[in-house]
């Protein structure tokens, strides 16, 4: 049983010309002998919920997985697929918008660590596309340790989830407040539509000159959200978003999430 | 609202050349606009799980998402995401296998089906590529609809959920038969698999002849599960399948599941 | 302690003249001695529910329980009491239904058949009289499954559930096409209300000629479900139920879950 | 709707000869005529669990259940079927013992009472065999009323709910003391044995002197009770049990719950 | 690991002079050294709700943190934070109430008995100050009864909870009789209102003469308790309370419950 | 009822000399009179889990209520009692920590929003002790929401929460940094301790120079944090707090926590 002894934990590196790094497109036995040397796995997280006037709904699965698919090549650390839905409650007052109760998205990830858990993968790397899911995945990260310790699971004591937010890494951060300033806001941003224009250029169709966006705030409920942001926005303007602009985001979070990998798969796993 | 009235429920036709079916590519005011003329919708789900062998993990998800979309281009009906993580507890004794409980499942699609619910969708059509999705799926819906109903939601009584299963469509599951007679087995089946290698070529590469399955059998949990088929097939035979038999049976779904849905769009929705 | 080495599965064999069936009419040690001989145990799972102007609300209640208590006879394993509240959300818009959600039956059925499991029972034969059940039903086996493996409970790889439906057995179904035709309809059906005259004269009296039913179609929530099916029945024409059928539809749903549980607690337990 | 104005709250008065008064043997249209002049119903509560060397597993079952028909025909008011799986974790150490989990139970008698409530019942009368139960009926009933009132269903105001357990009414509890001395005890009771020897009198078969059972302590973990009463009994000699004693307990419980249900039916219920 | 072994269980004695009795204000050394020597733990129980015209809301949490303080200082027993709030559906219709449903109190007490059994903890006695918790506190000692023993937790066997509410203490309960007669009544009550007064002297303004009180009567929903209980008072007469009255409550309070929980903590734990 | 209709928001100002801040020591009618003129409240929240060889278990129960206290002192805004039992798994491997799961925890939190809410309760604010409370807290407030709005609770659209921890408002941490430099660290750090040992002095006689500690580093489960951090420090030094560097840090929090917690109370709510 791969899950009884402590594997390996160093990054296997770049993928090389035609292998593949998404586990849906491995077999049982491939993934059973990927375990032998290394004990981590890739899960983008995403949701499905409004952007804006022009922003795609799916923009945080988009560029979850996007990233994700990414650092897998360059580490060469197998991801899932993506759970492209994630709790958006508060947008629910916009059309297409898909939310799951944070307690359904507590569950959800409380059971995809356990799955890993139970074949022996020891760093669970969460690469998040939505702020709304820092505070559930956290919670159920928890609640994932106290189950498996719990159950007396082989390797509880080695397992260690880590939520990785592509669009506060720092140099994505520093990117998009070069690039575009204040008018970067805080949802329906220009650098993740940007993003999303690099990987669905057909997306560029919708791109128009927007009125100025309400300003961020908290955030509560669904009706005082669509109160406050009637479009969507959060001080954003995202028609300055550009595929180029995409391309370079997506260079950045993949560099800086694949160290941050690398860190976590460490012997103490002491990434960020 | 678009949720107070009942909508029209026609289906709106194929989409033309550059048209976007993706939910997750639309913004929420085009959703808005299509819940007009629209009130279905088309939800794939996957799951993520051994697939003998030489199949791959993601099978369920690739081919229920491939059909879908493949509908929804037909049909003009709009696609959300994927849910990949799907109920498959009796896969957890192979490495790779990611479950969700049936708690957990009933949960996720019961808060997906309010959330569109919300929006005004009245139709939901669950295009599923597993089996083991079912019971929980058809639970889901009976939640959800109490639910709604008890929450007074407006449209409650017009709300309906439908479970299409690309696999076990008549057309589908006949030329299975006459293609790989008994070889078509229950688990990793040439069919499924041919869809995969259609979808995803590089798939082609795993392929190798295998020893006789062990025959297919009831299913209960994970450790039952491999002692009866140690290599994850049940029944099956999935070296016969080749990419052009998958480009056939999705034709023969995608067919199948859009007449199916259009009678679900009609006045009574009695498709089935 | 019973649970902890695989039992004998053999059908213990006809009861004999004054011999208890019912487990709720046995001591304990009874049941321990019982279980040193056969592992099996069957569980009656009914609703309460509508069917339709003239049937019993109880009657799906009352055909499983009379079902399970004649296999039981027949072949000698214990017969736990009914489950009386099924899920039954649909049938809420008439007066008299109860209903559990299906995430409550699910824990039911969850929490039985662990109870089961805990005193060594290793095939837990579910004899249900109620379609809205089925789902619900194989979903709880998939969680008990789960959890029995998660608590590493003895002999969770040999626990095997199975849901078997009186009303689907092919017998029944072909004597009610040829007693019945189209007119047994899908809900209130002659077959089922003729059980209950075999087993409750009384309900006789309520018999009446009926106008035609409201077509069959598929099943939504409560209120969609009064608005097409006005009087609870789904095509079907109760009055041509007679008790004399009743009693062959006992005998024969009886002779062919007998085989079917004979076959059920064999080595691999392959029914079906 | 039945449930929108309060009913009357009078006891219908004793059932003709032929008169059904189990709801289970009714059909929707009598439920709703029913409602028209009673708003009242008896839900009969079990457990399924060891009740000593020579005691019926379903004592509480059978009990609870013949208590309820008799009090139902003596007033007129509806029994639904009863739930015959209780509360039971602390005899889980005895083979044959069927338990709900505490936040199983809840639910399910949360969702009996609200199905009864969507009717317009309003003073739901639960007659409970098992002192097992009686904390989780207790929690569940206030949990019903938080969901009812949370929901704004019509007439939550007026919903009521009583747990009457007839092993605790005064004159049993006296007779038992006449008649049975310290010997009484606390499970596996002289009292309720001799009722199901009433009711099922080859039970009676089972009857054999049995050496001093341990005493009555309080009531802990499964193992901890199994060690404590090593034979299930608490402090009990159902030997003193005979049938005839049953019949009086029968007509006792049976008279004093109904003048108890006929308060509660009363315009403030204030039973008891 | 202080858990896998019995631990003693007398009671430690009362408390010097400077020592401390609140684990609050203890290390966790100093526990570890506490376990080497009594298993035995106390935990105060509240309720946030309404108390009348001129009751302090706090009332059930003051009352059972005082007395479990004062029982702690003359046993030696360690005292956890009170959980001040509890189940208080009924009160909700008085501003001010604050209430966790059944459903969720059941969890927060399961867990807090998990965590303390983990340490090895064995002897749980919850000192209780709110009538409507008791039922919901059972349920949840034998759910966590139940998952300690599933998960094997060590020291499973020897877990036993104990609920002691202070204000049914028999000399608590004559003494609020000989004071007070039928004016104590059933909420509000003079006892409990004195033991507010003598420890939060500042509640004295409160005091003023009060109408006589509605009658209690039995609990049902929160409208119904408003209807029923106009300012909150169940049939008692709060004016009547003094400080020195309480501090006479506090007293027989904690002798009755100090000796109780000498019991509790003997060999078998056959208080009560 | 004063849930209907928006109410003022303004702070109410400070409290004259004795009147009382704590919700627990006023009446129900006068928080209904405070509610024509405020509809904010402080809801303290806290964590009883190991602090160190020399803290007090619990010191973020203890540091949130006083600084709750304070800012309702100041402010005039109302404080409930504290939730004392918090999210700490990741402390089980020590002595006398007592955790809630998350799941547990967000159902208290979001029991205790929605009851607050029933009686016109806008303005949540959450003061909190403890870093591991913030996920789930935050995740609390997001299903409250939902369910506020689902259940149509009148003033859903104004509910808001916020989360204020007052050991990262900026005064505080400057002044810690300042203060401790790096053996300020992380868990049991010399800011918290100081505030224990101004609230209660006898906590001074523990302390007692340490040794170095472990470095702060991720959380995870509970083996891991024990075996990385062997004595529950996270790189601090609490052996350098003083009871003066309490009440300082007492100062720092209440006034940012007052000023912050204004302009929650303000027209928009735009706190933080």
């Amino acid at each position: 049983m791969p899950s009884t002894a402590p594997g390996p934990s160093t990054v296997p590196g770049p993928v090389a010309g035609s292998e593949e790094i998404r586990l849906q497109l491995r077999s049982w036995p491939e993934v059973e002998a990927y375990l032998a040397h290394c004990r981590g796995v890739i899960v983008p997280l995403g949701s499905t919920e409004q952007h804006g006037p022009t922003g795609a709904i799916g923009t945080d699965a988009l560029t979850a997985e996007a990233v994700a698919l990414e650092v897998g090549r360059r580490t060469g650390v197998l991801v899932t697929p993506a759970q492209a839905f994630g709790m958006a409650e508060h947008h629910l007052g916009f059309a297409g918008t898909i939310s799951l109760q944070p307690s359904t998205l507590l569950a959800v990830l409380h059971d995809v660590v356990l799955s890993l858990a139970r074949h022996g993968f020891e760093r669970i790397y969460v690469i998040n596309g939505h702020g709304g899911n820092i505070a559930t995945a956290r919670a159920a990260f928890a609640q994932a340790y106290g189950t498996a310790a719990a159950r007396g699971l082989p390797g509880a004591e080695r397992l260690r989830c880590r939520l990785a937010n592509w669009f506060t890494a720092g140099p994505v951060m520093r990117e998009a407040r070069d690039r575009y300033g204040e008018r970067e806001g805080h949802h329906a941003t220009p650098s993740e539509i940007a993003l999303t224009l690099h990987l669905e250029p057909s997306l560029t169709a919708k791109q128009r000159p927007l009125p100025e966006a309400a300003p961020a705030g908290p955030i509560h409920g669904p009706e005082d959200f669509r109160r406050r942001h009637p479009d969507g926005r959060m001080g954003s303007d995202p028609f300055l978003a550009t595929a180029d602009d995409g391309a370079r985001f997506l260079e950045l979070a993949a560099t800086a999430l694949s160290e941050d990998l690398a860190a976590f798969l460490g012997p103490e796993g002491d990434a960020g």
